[in-house]
């Protein structure tokens, strides 16, 4: 049970923006800014480094909806999200990934550990300054999000069946409040 | 310097979010609707969770400049807020208050490690569900501002009369962001 009454049903970050909706209100307008308007990332790329970084903070509840977001948007590539959080160096994905991946990571433990040659390794693969910005700012916004959900003991579906729905809808419809 | 240009003098927050004010709008309207909208907590309360949270994920310009803002803020009480990053436990501050910031200090942490007992405790000296919800937010919030501050090794002024200045302003003006 959550710490706070939440509306029953509402699960995860849902029951806490109904409970607090001026404060949901910006949170869900920066996910949708770092996730889904118009990115040299793609929108699968954005949902597997914030599925990384919600794993590596064990938030069962954000690794499995965005999981099954970045699955939605994979299309039969989906499992390459599953390889990433198993271990992203052997992932099927761009060696530019892999290097905002390992400064995601990094954030994820503590800002002040990024190196220049973390930045460095990453431009000389391609990374742009707003993707290194990008990169940076969702895995901060998921040490966020992974602390607000379980910090509050927000409602955590077990059924698979609910990610995949959720993931849908994510990807589909981005994200919008549940309460306007 | 910082890992991604910035403009030159504009420190921590304010450079990241002239350099991204997309998502710089909903990052401001966040810590405005935490800080400073009312609440039964007071601003100083808030500044003193959002103080000790960023001292303890050890981003000296969220310490200096939220320390700054919380020392406007309490006027000639202005050294609690040392106290308070020295040890809580002994602070001149509301038992309430001391309940709320360890689960502030827990959430900082990560979010799983609140327990049930730390939500009864913090209830049972008056917190309400408002309150311990913010306290949560604030220091889930923290965690992502220090973490991209950081994680881009943004502009950190060492001049201590910069951060009383910027305290200040912080206190009277609250926060909006540097570019409309």
């Amino acid at each position: 049970m959550a710490h706070i009454p939440v509306k029953e049903g509402l699960p995860g970050i849902r029951g806490l923006v109904n409970f607090r909706p001026e404060t949901g209100k910006p949170l869900y307008e920066l996910a949708q800014t770092l996730l889904r308007t118009p990115s040299t990332l793609t929108e699968a790329e954005r949902e597997i480094i914030a599925t990384y970084v919600s794993s590596k903070n064990e938030c069962v509840f954000c690794t499995m909806s965005h999981a099954a977001a970045a699955r939605h948007l994979l299309g039969e590539d989906s499992e390459i999200v599953d390889k990433v959080m198993e271990n992203p160096t052997n992932a099927p994905i761009s060696e530019k990934l892999k290097a905002l991946i390992v400064i995601a990571g990094k954030v994820q433990k503590g800002g002040r550990i990024v190196t220049d040659e973390d930045i460095a390794g990453a431009r000389s693969l391609g990374a742009t300054d707003m993707e290194i910005h990008d990169a940076v700012l969702i895995a901060a916004t998921f040490s966020m999000f992974n602390r607000y959900v379980d910090g509050l003991a927000s409602f955590t579906p077990t059924d698979p069946s609910t990610y995949s729905e959720m993931g849908k809808r994510m990807a589909e419809v981005g994200y919008v409040p549940p309460i306007q």
